[in-house]
């Protein structure tokens, strides 16, 4: 394939592009690390405001990450629609809402999944308060992902979890309103270390099932087992009409929550394909693109627009795959043709054309460089002085 | 716990070992290997029916183990109900049916799965024919592993496999009589290295889920991607009333297929423990007791004894787990306590136990010495002579 | 096998046994979590001196617990001669000299392999210093275990970063007196994600090789890449004279630091089966056995008798091992015959064994009930009011 | 990056590229598959001498890949010499001698690390006629791998086969000519089960560092462990001097064998970039180049061709990393910097640079196609008519 010239179709990629949204992450803004230690960095947002504002800066620059993910009670304000108010001014809105319930020692045997009836109860309060809280900012979508689970075999029954999980997702999804929906996140593990209550994308699937139409699955591509195949998962939950969205982030090993695409983004583009194929790309599939990660060491605004600039260009790859090639390949066994059209649109330097795409939006085609040129760096390292800077650390 | 006093209950756990039922596999008695070599062994059987008298000796000396699982076309023969005499002759009978498609030169792209009409046609006319044997033979269940897959991205369109699996296990499973059951195995890979099209229980129970009541998963215990963990999975199963059986085997690697509890005997029991809590151990439970692996260095028969022994050992254990102290300790979210309840069940010697119950079955105790003196294993090597053994090699 | 009568040799075992010796971390009796919570237990040490107090309360009930592993900064205290006087005041010793080198912010990029040579000369520094407390407590060994790493592809040079560690292991080697070592671990990802400069035992022992006779691998049973067997390595390290130790944990899925023992017994067993035929568990073999592990949800002096218990478990079964039988079998090529005399040993319940080894030594046979019955528990719970709790995290 | 002007240095990166030499494995070119099913293809060679004729075929559409992999006994004839003369007519010559003893039945319990010492002065005595077989083909390398090891706990003993395998190793090292190598490779596990006798490349380079100067370790990408940094390995091994070579392929699972380059590109590039800048791309380097996988379901000869390819291309990308700006970043700790300099190059599109090498060569820019149009797919398929295809199935 020669890069230079346009292939057929360049115009509608180039619109699939412009019109792509990828939501960013509030917490991903403030200080992280791992259980070994959190290493601060200077000009990290205090406020939920503050991680707002950064957030709308990643979206001046790259121009299709327009909303932000809260997680509560980590963006717990006393005036949600003021929040929403301010992340318009800023030029974003809200979005999802993370419920989490695994940081309040109550929670050390579990949240939902608790043995003990009082926690449980405390636990499905805070889920409807954060259905509450989508009310004042309008989100539509309810994320919740677990931390439950055991340590030890013995330690709980497998099945009354199930039991109280399932009571408890209930009681949530009788609460929601009828544009709003409930995503259920899987993990293999961590912070559990035997059993997790919802470790796979199956038992997601059959609680989701259970629930009802408005239920859906989320997968986060850094939390199966190794040689998981995720964009066959992707593929599965499409065919079902289960797929609810992506938390994206990447991974060696465990939950290492690196930026997308970092660590293998030949897998980002396969599931890129499997979204684009699946019709899931477009903003009325009801298919949310989540960035879910954090930036240890790395600076975190332009973590995370690397991070949009990383599935941007997957997804400009996979709008590039030759499907009538593609689909005659396959149709006659063809083995190494049909790996070679996929290959081809892989294997071309996209960069050329979504930097066009930026232009074609008004932005600088070159987001890193126009960031690092901006000030913002030095202008919140500046002003953010003082106060406790936002964390998650244990 | 002192292992010389009978714990309370132990006439229970006592009858509920002599009741156990295990099904030997017929493959597991021809000559088996590795993509790298088949080692053959002497006094292998060369047919249907010498492997079902192997199986017959292992039941003579364990006395749990009362059917042999066929598949076809390997043990295929003219008259099944010929067969089935046969068997019940031996003192045992026949059980489940498993349709193999995947040593035909035809089925290289798939078999169900396939993108060739005509090859899918033909798969699923051995499945059904699979249906018929199963009228002849007076089995209950057809179980079905696909080696489907694809091993290089972009091969094939992973959802249009789906489609033409469901089609096919659609067609199938009409088919079925009405005291009959399609059980539904999966498996992370090989031989497909990229996808497989039935890798994980969520696809399986999907399947399942669509289908109908008569439809249910396998669990084998080494199909699994590293980390798993299966017992959650059976539990989950079981809640759902979706656990067909198991084919046991052991694994440290991949899809190992060494004697089940050779690799993690504590695994083993703690899938065991989820089986008998989960009322799944009793013959009308509807859960079946498979074993599903070869030997290809050790003897066949006492590697056979061996594992049905290691079955019966689990199995023991997990009867032995105090209930009530269990779950006493899990609600008052005890960790080490209930830990500490399993713990003590697990390092039980219950061979003594289940020694005796052998006895009361009118068994040596020791099973592997009785085999040994039988001179059963020297008696076929001496009588096997000429013809082609049974093996499953490329 | 008849547990009812003593085998052969069990005289001989339970001198091994009660000459046995386990060393505790320090840091083990702090509180301690995953990145996402850690739930503070009340009657936590707050200084070092009553986690020393905790660790002689452990041997007290087991009686092969001596020594305390201390770790530098966690335990650092002015005067270490004192702190020495206080634990054999307590009834133990000053073991193992853990050097931190992972807290400091400085350390962003790591510390003897960080890229910035002044970061690398206050870590270097931080080492001597441990060797200055090692002479002041008398400890034999330096144990290094580095977080050191990279997160993204082309952060750094891995080479460049191998030279950095090998010339801080240098300096720090030489600084060593005649009866000192240095124990270098490895740990195959976490906190770094991408590279980690010691991730596995081969790099390990190549840099024991260069540094000399006094420097040694340290097998942390949590360190490794799934399917790795680690009694392999032992056996390795042992036939080349290079195995200094172990840190003994348990986990499931990546460094979970379970209890040892809790989650695959059976390698537990594996591993000491090692140690035993390779001449190791001496005393005077050179090889530290230690417990490296946290009790993130369960009660940590309790979480630690029961993990010394499942280690002498486990040595018990191993010392049981009838080598002979063994030896025979191997050389016959007979492949269930050895594997049995292994399983014959771990299927022994040797709980009544241990327990009167602990009648020798005058000590209660059930160690977690009498620590229950001592009010040990409750009276640190009483009388530690106030201050901070010691913890690790981040 | 503008991927139409030519970066600095494109010549010396053509240079480079034109160099490079990568020999192809014999066994590629028979039939092979899985322990399930070996699909027979038309056209495949019947002798070693049509093997040699493929692999020249798919030298003279790539250019840089003049050598051809021999494995004894698949490969086995009676004039070597004759042979060689046959590779040199057809324009390639015969590289490396691959010692296989797997696959007699003496085997059954390992080779060099049997029990059987007949069986280990069997093996010993074919490792020593591949020597002989090098002096009369004039081959430089001996390769080793060996199927060694034990399917169960106790089986035999891990440390008596290490010394075995050193015993073996040095009888074989002591035979070399001057200016012969053995290239010792690891594996994790397959065709073993429990323990595998050289398991990594720890293991093997203790083994080639007590051998001396001309024994060197092979890295073969598929026979890690899930998790494993093989880069990193790479970087460590080229330190030390001991990198022999490379055994190429893919695997999303365990040993695929799959084409190199097929399940992740960027694994690919990561190694390739390692090696360029440890200065082991020249010839002149010792480090053997080789491909070692097999085409189960695609065309063997253009399967060939396309993982030459994708070697190329990333051997390309390495090329173009900009090693200065890469430094700079390193040195001055941008963790974001450092990595965009190393995804600068791997982003490019280096088909258009490779073509042009090709073209430089006076070869066909597209081999694939170049190849498709021969007629050489057609005429082996009309020739190669009876006889017995070439395989390795067990």
């Amino acid at each position: 394939m020669d890069t230079n010239t346009p292939a057929p179709g360049t115009v509608a990629v180039a619109e699939a592009l412009a019109g792509q949204r990828i939501e960013l992450p509030s917490w991903a803004f403030g200080n992280s690390g791992t259980r070994f230690k959190v290493f601060a960095q200077r000009g990290v947002p205090r406020t939920p405001h503050e991680k707002i504002a950064d957030a709308a800066a990643v979206h001046r620059f790259t121009g299709v990450a327009p909303s932000v993910a809260l997680h509560i009670p980590w963006d717990a304000v006393d005036d949600y629609a003021e929040l929403a108010e301010f992340a318009r001014d800023e030029g974003v809105s809200i979005g999802t809402i993370n419920a989490n319930v695994f940081q309040d020692d109550a929670y050390v045997l579990g949240s939902v999944c608790s043995p003990d009836p009082a926690v449980r109860r405390k636990a499905v309060d805070h889920l409807l308060q954060c259905v509450d809280i989508m009310d004042a900012t309008g989100s539509r979508d309810l994320k919740l992902w677990f931390a439950d689970g055991t340590n030890y075999p013995g330690q709980d029954s497998i099945r009354a979890r199930q039991d109280r999980l399932a009571e408890a997702l209930r009681e949530t999804y009788d609460r929601l309103g009828p544009n709003q929906r409930v995503l259920l996140e899987y993990k293999l593990f961590e912070p559990a270390f035997y059993t997790t209550d919802v470790p796979d994308w199956g038992t997601a699937y059959a609680h989701c099932l259970e629930l009802g139409e408005r239920a859906r699955v989320v997968v986060d591509t850094g939390h199966h087992a190794p040689g998981t195949n995720i964009e066959f998962i992707v593929a599965v939950l499409l065919r079902a009409g289960k797929l609810g969205g992506f938390d994206f982030n990447s991974r060696f090993y465990a939950d290492d929550d690196l930026m997308v695409g970092a660590a293998d983004p030949f897998q980002l583009f396969r599931i890129m394909v499997e979204v684009v194929h699946g019709g899931a790309l477009a903003a009325d599939s009801g298919v949310a693109f989540m960035l879910d990660q954090c930036h240890n060491i790395e600076p975190k605004i332009p973590g995370q627009i690397r991070s949009v600039m990383n599935v941007q260009e997957a997804t400009a790859k996979a709008l590039l795959v030759d499907r009538e090639a593609l689909a005659a390949a396959q149709a006659a066994g063809d083995v190494l043709g049909a790996n070679g059209v996929l290959m081809d649109a892989y294997n071309t330097d996209v960069r050329p054309l979504v930097g066009s795409v930026r232009e074609g939006m008004g932005l600088d085609p070159d987001p890193m460089g126009a960031y690092a040129r901006s000030g913002y760096g030095e202008r919140i390292v500046a002003e953010r002085v003082g106060g406790e800077q936002a964390g998650w650390g244990a």
